[in-house]
């Protein structure tokens, strides 16, 4: 192997470069694309409509239960990809790291996405690695870009949320956020909570042929479902109203986030889909989404609604399980930092 | 504005994150993929061959003469593509910033993008931006991915030189590494050699009615001219002789060089093409490169020969003024780290 850590040269495309990409990435995700090594690979996009992501992932701790940083940006270009309707195709990687970086640890990281890129349906096409010195970066940094082909008949928007439609979640949310946070925090939750970090693609295909009765789409990561709810409220100029009794959430999850006092709609999932779809396509989506190996727990959680007159309330509104309702804050920042 | 620093809370996805993007890069680089803001934008690639490649870049400093990081991001990319033989078409940028970064900073940034974007011919259409703690980043880091369509009659790879092919350069080299090198340094060259950080694509495009005749493309970036030729002739099991009267430098770059020993062959490029054309076009790639605006110092460089017997031999030699003949050492890194 080429060394026990990453050195500067690694990072400054000469011959020890050729051996980090020869060593580590080509043997974890190497394919005929990659595998030529030329400036630019050369995909498949088949003359449809293309979608096209990307996203710079800083996650800490590196290694987290049920994930780690690559599986994380591997999954989160992909299902921003699936978010717009998309089939994943290609995904690239670039890499800033600290010198000094384990290189065990960074084979397992390239494993880990070569693992991930295949759950999703996708090929690692393209990368590129630079070393920073001691101290100019916090151990590793990945950015992720993914291409993809937009599925026949999709036409999701955040745009296209109306009155009357169905808000559906695919499963039990939160679980991202406070897996990372308890690991980070060394907070002895036991047993660990894991990060729900997958693919959602599945799901996307599922509900593929309710064609346009699929308004929109969001994989409700930074800011959980609250976010991704919040977003297409406004973009759509209408208020959402969810029922707190209806939205999943595993017993660990809940337990942590009282304990923290987190909401857990304000969570960060990273193996979640939320969809709004037409009223009337809402148990067939539902069942489509229980079909699929990442949906069985699926949820109907509420509906979208009319925006007050003005316009200026918050976008979402909370049924409490004793049958208040509370807004939704749109937070400044996050109640968990840098957990994506 | 939003503020005269970045802060953890506008990296983390809530009303800071928005403002962040709304106040800062749509007005630098909204075009109207981007500002719907969905998961993942949607382009037009039409159905042709499509190309896709990644870069990250952590160059010191952020600000240098003839360029910025972000200028350098968005070309590094379309350059790549280019070399590709793809028109430029999308860019993403994924940022990851270092709390406390002037917010001035990142607007002139933004700026410097999007005109590079705009020469390139092509559009940022995707985002992504995370901050880190103080101290977690040396002030930013960005990676930019690219996607574009190859044109037609263009089949150029690093393995298809062939003896008696040409070797041409569009200009004069390692103006990018002396001026990232004398500004990082401080070393006080006067005037300032300025990089030469631009897109290349005009230059390509000159060179797409050849066709097939044109074999191999590079953008001299790490590693210079001798990087990209020691890889063109490695993956075509050739070896390359360059006649060094022959490759242009500019004054001052030749002079840094002496002055601080390196050679300008392996300085790193970010506005420069390295074509391998077949031996009966290369009077008349030479003249493509010339009409193009980039390309008005083109010039003739060396040939592509038979690897010796054993094909152990260093890749690339010189032939020098002198008329004696040396080898270009392929180096484990590069003479001058993080210039890209």
């Amino acid at each position: 192997m080429i060394g026990e850590t990453v050195t500067l040269a690694m990072g400054a495309g000469g011959a020890l470069s050729a051996r980090l990409i020869e060593e580590v990435f080509l043997p974890a995700y190497g394919n005929e694309a990659l595998n030529r090594l030329e400036d630019a690979a050369e995909i498949e996009t088949g003359g449809g409509r293309t979608a096209f992501t990307t996203d710079a992932y800083t996650v800490k701790p590196l290694f987290f239960p049920g994930g780690d940083i690559g599986r994380l940006a591997v999954c989160g270009t992909a299902n921003d990809l699936a978010a717009a309707g998309a089939r994943p195709a290609a995904v690239s990687a670039a890499f800033v790291i600290e010198e000094g970086f384990p290189i065990a640890d960074l084979v397992a990281i390239a494993r880990s996405m070569r693992d991930a890129a295949a759950e999703a349906g996708a090929r690692i096409v393209a990368g590129d690695t630079k070393v920073v010195r001691r101290g100019e970066a916090d151990g590793l940094f990945i950015a992720t870009a993914g291409v993809g082909r937009i599925l026949p008949g999709m036409a999701v928007s955040c745009r296209r949320a109306r009155p009357g439609d169905a808000i559906l979640v695919s499963g039990p949310v939160g679980a991202h956020g406070v897996a990372v946070l308890n690991a980070r925090e060394a907070l002895g939750f036991i047993p660990d909570p894991r990060s729900d970090v997958a693919p959602v693609f599945d799901i996307v295909e599922r509900l593929a042929p309710l064609g346009g009765k699929v308004h929109a789409m969001r994989d409700p990561t930074r800011g959980g479902v609250a976010a991704a709810l919040g977003e297409i409220a406004r973009a759509s100029g209408a208020t959402v109203l969810i029922r707190e009794a209806r939205v999943p959430v595993a017993a660990d999850v809940r337990a942590c986030c009282e304990i923290l006092g987190l909401d857990p709609f304000t969570v960060a999932c990273e193996g979640r889909l939320v969809a709004v779809v037409a009223g009337e396509a809402a148990d067939d989506a539902l069942a489509r989404m229980r079909a699929a190996a990442g949906g069985r727990e699926a949820a109907l959680i509420g509906r979208v609604e009319e925006a007050p007159d003005g316009g200026e309330a918050p976008p979402v509104r909370v049924e409490t399980v004793v049958g208040g309702r509370r807004f939704l804050a749109v937070l400044d920042g996050d109640p968990v930092p840098r957990i994506c």
